[in-house]
């Protein structure tokens, strides 16, 4: 790291977590091991006089309460949410927001209802471009005084994969997941899945509020007006071999066969590739596990090393059906999303 | 801070994590949002295969499967739980380790079989002096790999508060939370209530091993073999009132009735006061909720503040019956711990 870490940063880094590599074994997080990043404080929400409100240019604005949500059709996926800052801390210089080593991200099981139904049900005028999804999280960012919320494609808000959740893992949302309802997004990076969901308000034309306009932005430089972020680029994550140091989290391995295991994801398309690295030279093929039981959850995987006695680095890359794959150094950006360069694991073998 | 965090500090920040401030308003803290140090990995358990063996200094060493714990009467008890290095990170010069702020903290609902039975029962010897709990998280700290135990004194052992809990919140015991068993043991600070614990061991002499003799001890510099630290010291907590700015944190709060709200807790005795203070200057007393369900668990407050326009710093002090208060400015000490220095929130009244 170029700098250290600021009061700042660690008043971020003490709120905001990740899911600890060795979580990787679990098929489906479990609670309190997701990861998490809350832009504002985690409001305080009355089941009872909350309401869903559905409007703009539709032809019937509806409100709808969590029950009636309920009663609803539902659907349950297991999905992959990774924050787009996820690797921030890794780049140098390093941009200055929560600063993320490797652990932003976690795979549960959804429950909800579908987006696209509520929307035919209202009626979505001819000319609507983007739906814009307002939670009740309020702050100030970027010297705007806000209620974080984000638009979306008109037609990526109507894919059948999109619904509005209210279980996470069986269990009715934690406070911090968005309780009483989230948008989720199956494929895209974390910013998207709205939390403490309160409306949805179809829109005629580009939204310009700050997290499309200014925040989540794909910018070289200040000046670059930037592309937004949107999908969750290809990235492979192996469960750290050996115990670990306290203080340095280094690792000690005993010498000979070592099964690596970890996970992989991506927002593009399927993973059909994992490989693993050793000391910047050789990589060769891990054995996937099964696909996942959903297109949007991670893959597991597993490799065999023959671990010699001495330091060593490894890492891991994965592909996925798009050919999108992992480059090893990071690429830079100013908002620090996005940087999936390949994972270093140096581990001392005994 | 003197100086910036270091990326050892990062790394620990990234995977422990502390509660939210906001979350001082449940009562019991919801799953997730709960505080979390983990000196080595999360293990992998199997509660098919784990025992819980129970053997040293006794006439009858036992070896119990979950099953047999869970069958034996049970206690549900609120324990607020508080890192011994909680408040770290503002010292100065700041202890290298995790470096926790203020929020490692929080109060669940714990259920279990009481310890005491379960030592009657193996027949403790006459001359025994301590009991040792170890887990089954291995690592390097000190330069000494080992496996995470910790030693209570009969005495306190045999306190009939202190029980083996298999639930949290109602629900099996989340694999970062010490699954499938971990020693609670209310009014000491967190060290003490081993996770994922796998053997009780009853011993004659005093425990020599690291995390007692030389891990959590309150030293005033290096070559003091120092003291070892206990039970929780006294600390009040608000909650920041109005809202936040995301990247500084700082809180923005409208002029007028303000209600401040927080908790207090301590190992030393019941929480009997809490204070407001303004600006360094005038101190006014909270009114505290009625005494919590249990002696162990966090008190409630709540204060009323005219808020003026302009920059204001609010802090809060308890005192509890032992007449243990918190000072104004940390104590320093070479491992960072029991810093309980009055909580301070500077506020921007509009």
């Amino acid at each position: 790291m170029t700098d250290g870490i600021s009061r700042e940063e660690l008043q971020l880094a003490a709120r905001n977590h990740g899911m600890p590599l060795e979580a990787l074994r679990y098929d489906v997080t479990p609670a309190g091991l997701h990861y998490l990043l809350i832009h504002y404080d985690i409001p305080e929400i009355h089941e009872d006089v909350w309401r869903l409100d559905v409007g703009g240019a539709v032809e019937r604005p509806s409100s709808l309460d969590l029950d009636a949500i309920r009663a609803r059709p539902a659907v349950t996926a297991e999905v992959t949410l990774e924050c787009a800052g996820n690797g921030r801390a890794l780049l140098e210089p390093r941009p200055i927001s929560q600063p993320w080593l490797l652990e932003a991200v976690g795979n549960a099981r959804w429950t909800g209802a579908p987006l696209r139904n509520v929307l035919e049900e209202t009626g979505i005028a001819d000319n609507a471009a983007e739906v814009v999804f307002t939670g009740l999280d309020r702050g100030i960012e970027g010297e705007v005084e806000q209620t974080y919320e984000r638009a979306l494609p008109l037609e990526e808000a109507m894919r059948p994969e999109v619904f509005l959740a209210y279980e996470m893992n069986d269990q009715p949302l934690l406070p911090q997941h968005g309780y009483p309802l989230r948008l989720v997004v199956p494929g895209w990076y974390g910013m998207t899945h709205v939390k403490w969901l309160a409306r949805i308000h179809v829109v005629r034309e580009s939204f310009a509020g700050y997290q499309n306009a200014h925040g989540y932005r794909w910018r070289t430089d200040e000046d670059d007006p930037g592309t937004g972020v949107t999908r969750i680029s290809p990235r492979a994550l192996m469960i750290p071999p050996g115990i670990p140091e306290f203080l340095t989290r280094s690792r000690i391995v005993e010498a000979g066969r070592v099964e690596l295991r970890g996970r992989a994801w991506s927002g593009l398309g399927q993973i059909e590739r994992v490989e693993v690295g050793l000391d910047g030279g050789r990589w060769w093929d891990a054995e996937l596990d099964a696909a996942p039981p959903d297109p949007f959850a991670w893959r597991g995987w597993r490799a065999r090393w023959d671990a010699t006695r001495g330091d060593h680095v490894l890492r891991c890359r994965a592909t996925d059906a798009s050919g999108a794959t992992q480059p090893t150094d990071p690429v830079w950006n100013v908002g620090g999303y996005t940087n999936n360069a390949t994972q270093r694991v140096p581990v001392l073998v005994r």
